[in-house]
């Protein structure tokens, strides 16, 4: 019997104990270069400076995961936050669960409507990126430098699925 | 009599003296996530932290600019990098001088060609951003936060002209 995972629509709401939803709706805008450009301002924080860590620009360059997809192992940066942002509005899926020890029976999973992207907060046990449909490119804004280790994985008890009819 | 400037193509040892060109070739390629990702690592230095700033994620909309287009003024961040990465591949200009004073004899023009974005070094001058035949989106990365004013803005003694024919 397959553990199904219920996928919710991504919102700022349902987000918020994981970290910030990046997306222009309930941004703070700011006209700029005489009214020829609008600054949709600072979507996201970036929380990277612990233990001496900076920031990174990079491009994630995901294939895409088809659909039943068995979600067997979590991760977690303890150190820095980690933000998505898509270059095209395809949705993919985004699977989370709060900070601290897993617990394996609040992890949700979100997709994502238009161009939507997220920032895991630090800490923020996460699936690694859930591209769909066809291969697909995000800006990763992430931590990079200082000390300690700021990677942890964790194999699940308990596989969870995601599928098609949840998507529906 | 309009003062031309020649469009160069924006390539990494051309901008190298303003700062980093954001983009795929010859970037650090590193496979994650059981190889079904690509990370392109690092792809430009973020400055921010100069009189305890940090790191904001925004997206700038620029409306697109005709040719020809008259360059009447550059600004520079003295404190911070700025980078811009478009969200798709279409081409736009960018308007450089080195740091320092500025010496108008020195600013020089680039047009993107495919996916390609920039990153302003600290203290660059650069003139705001000019989107080409369309809005166009750009994830932006910058200084917030911290003391010190991080803008100058200064008007040239001669525009400058920026033609279809130099396109060409």
């Amino acid at each position: 019997m397959m553990k199904k995972l219920a996928i919710e629509p991504l919102t700022r709401a349902a987000f918020k104990p994981y970290g910030d939803v990046i997306e222009l709706d309930g941004a703070k805008q700011i006209p700029i270069n005489l009214g020829t450009t609008i600054r949709f301002h600072d979507l996201c924080n970036v929380d990277v400076e612990e233990q001496g860590g900076h920031t990174l620009v990079n491009l994630f360059r995901g294939q895409p995961r088809a659909l039943p997809f068995e979600i067997k192992m979590m991760e977690r940066h303890p150190l820095g936050s980690q933000a998505f942002i898509p270059l095209d509005d395809r949705p993919y899926i985004v699977v989370v669960a709060p900070a601290g020890d897993l617990d394996e029976s609040k992890i949700r999973a979100f997709v994502t409507r238009g161009w939507q992207g997220v920032n895991y907060a630090k800490g923020v046990w996460h699936h690694p990126l859930l591209a769909l449909g066809k291969v697909s490119d995000f800006i990763v804004v992430d931590r990079g430098g200082g000390e300690g280790h700021n990677l942890n994985e964790q194999d699940l008890k308990e596989s969870l699925w995601l599928t098609d009819e949840a998507m529906r």
